[in-house]
């Protein structure tokens, strides 16, 4: 039986702000990308996330971002290539210690926001970013977009590189993804079936409506999205309708 | 040949603000308090400090504080049980992971400014603070004031309390310390003989001038006073000359 | 015609995170306590807010608080008397200045939180927080539960304080109320009656019932309640049967 | 008399963080740039430089920067214009008026760090920022390079624009500046040199010894520098010595 797995950001809720429906998201997913306290998040809400990802059976990753909230690490800023060592050594040191004291291990890590782009794409960041992780645990899965220089550069460095679509965005024809400010709501059944399309053909529709090569064994659904548990819902549904199985990183690779 | 722990505050400088020689301190200390980025600190300064700790052969504890920068950690703030819970397994857990990274075991937690007494003597942050640590890794080193309820209570509930004299702040007559907004210059010599006092009597003497009991096997210097490295190597060498030599955790207990 | 004022807190929302839904809000009252950005809010919320409150002509208020965004200005700090003092100035300050840009006359000050009881009852704030406002400008009203010792205290010192109701929360038999760290829906008439009956007669039910005294002349809706648009509807809807005009501070004092 | 103002960036201390060394410093100069809490400072140490400005008659400016403390405002962040309006705005009015509550009329606006670049240079900030000044208060003076897009642009508009020279730091053949993370000491008779040449023949040295044309009424030493109150002594005396006064802007134009 073929298999996927559906990744979730989650963990964005700070102090009275609440973001997302994660208890109720938990129960469609196999991987929660649990943000870190720096583009969202606080203490609290991690520790209760990690607890629902144990109570759900979900694996957890490190959602690691930018030092800023008000921007939702979605604003680029210009770090140094130390400063984005020590920012992503931090974040991905505190989740898996919680995590740990849970008795779960940390899966994956997945950066939030302009810092997908950030250390996918720019030259100055993609190593430093790479080796921190190395340094860190070189087991540890890492979720960037195939067909990246970051994901080829970590491959190269014998790291556990995992191929995402993030089937609820859109695509252009040269493989670009447009961040939403705001996440919209969208068709679940159309999220569903780019679900499946990844998972079955590894191929995405573009914005044009051609469908374009994405070596992915992971998807991602927005938490943010104002109907995100039912796009999680309808994902889980069709994907087991047409024969796939959802599961998460250690079952899977 | 009698031993002591010496323990300074560091790793509290912020971006572009400098606080603190801790390099030079390094060279006459056995542990260092190195802040986890809530009271103080940033990830850079942070790793940057664990390298020191390495280098110079100083064991490394988690100086965790109250999420506040502004009133560095000095401010008291009513969190709630959970709050102070989660914040202090993810302060632990950041520092933890990252001083594995450059191959470092934890030592050894301290609580930071008024979160020092909040710990040592309100019954409703006592066990939510040990526990957190209890859950986290009941090995950890926990530097508190002796003759506090909550050291009672850590020992009764199996943890390694370890009893801390603050040879640089003042003690009244009840074996209360004064905390300082902006740590002043103390003479020197007056901070070793206090040392000296501890290492051999387990006494220190209050504002009056009487000698009241202290069970401690630490003795702290805070590395914010102006001339805290002076005050350190004087430390050093007249606890020397009395016979003492200054030891890490893992080597006196 | 009777009238009285109708308070809600707005201005909340941050960054990616939405509370309240202050344009709808703005259709049914009279005065904005908007967020000045320390317990809640950010300036393009705050620009945004005050942009609002012209378009419904809705008078502007500071709503002032703890710098705490993540426990919502809802956790007690210890700051000193000058920081109080430097912390009130700053907010009136912000949004007095955009306020102006917009040609809105800044109405009143509002304490946020916490903040509404220490500046109320604890003696060591009462001055510094009034005397800010003095210094600033004495016009501006103050609103302040009645029968506080703050309260005398600024009649004596020559300021303009508004006694308030806080229609949506509950009161003891001692004039207390009780702050919610999450805000909960509560009944919309149940609301609008306690609304009517101190613009009426100057009382307002405790849990057990009893009507106590409270010379009040606006009445708070708060706006991160679930229901807060239904709530502030019904109020206008029933003050108006029962022949209560809502209008701001400038046309009831 | 030849006339030229000296401006300093102060106030930029924060919490238990010292920076600089202001009350000496203002016995210098005749204009203090004052830190506005988003990339340094906090209210209580911006209250007390407006005190020291007006006990030692020195002009307030508004330092604006960019929200990010940990990276003191110089690095870049992708603000979209509206935040950028909306910082801008809430900066400004903030010192507006606790300057006005010490009886001191705001002098100028300077924006700090990257954001001198990003509203001189970057043409998507370029007019948010100045018609944020227009729309708050059109006389208020703006110190920005001379020879960039925006000094031009703000002419156009009506405002005030005041050519600066950055007597400390160093410029190529093009005009450019070079920033430093962290200012370094130069040599105070350099650097007063600099100031006479650019008061008395409106050109200053390029690093490569060059003279280049700059169309400036006001010269900036960099109150983080380590020698800075010697740097600021010593251009008071050497311009004086050469027949020029400082003389605040609204002394000049």
């Amino acid at each position: 039986m073929r298999k996927i797995d559906v990744n979730v950001d989650m963990g964005e809720s700070f102090g009275r702000y609440t973001l997302g429906n994660d208890e109720e998201l938990m129960k469609y997913i196999s991987s929660a990308n649990v943000a870190t306290c720096f583009h969202a998040g606080d203490p609290l809400v991690m520790e209760q996330t990690i607890k629902w990802a144990k109570q759900y059976d979900v694996a957890v990753g490190a959602h690691i971002g930018l030092p800023d909230k008000q921007g939702f690490g979605r604003r680029q800023m210009d770090l140094t290539a130390e400063e984005l060592r020590a920012d992503t050594l931090f974040q991905i040191a505190a989740i898996d210690g919680v995590a740990k004291t849970y008795g779960i291990k940390l899966q994956h890590v997945k950066p939030h926001g302009i810092l997908y782009r950030m250390v996918s794409e720019y030259e100055q960041y993609i190593d430093p970013f790479l080796q921190a992780i190395k340094d860190y645990n070189p087991e540890l899965f890492i979720m960037l977009p195939p067909n990246t220089p970051a994901f080829e550069r970590g491959k190269e460095m014998g790291l556990r590189m995992v191929g995402e679509a993030l089937i609820d965005l859109s695509y252009d024809e040269d493989g670009n993804w447009v961040i939403e400010r705001t996440k919209k709501a969208r068709s679940p059944q159309d999220v569903a079936e780019r679900a499946v399309s990844v998972a079955t053909q590894k191929k995405i529709a573009t914005v044009k409506g051609d469908l374009i090569d994405i070596d992915a064994c992971t998807v991602c659904i927005h938490g943010d999205a104002p109907n995100a548990v039912e796009e999680a819902a309808v994902v889980k549904k069709v994907l087991e309708e047409n024969g796939v199985e959802i599961a998460n990183l250690f079952k899977i690779l």
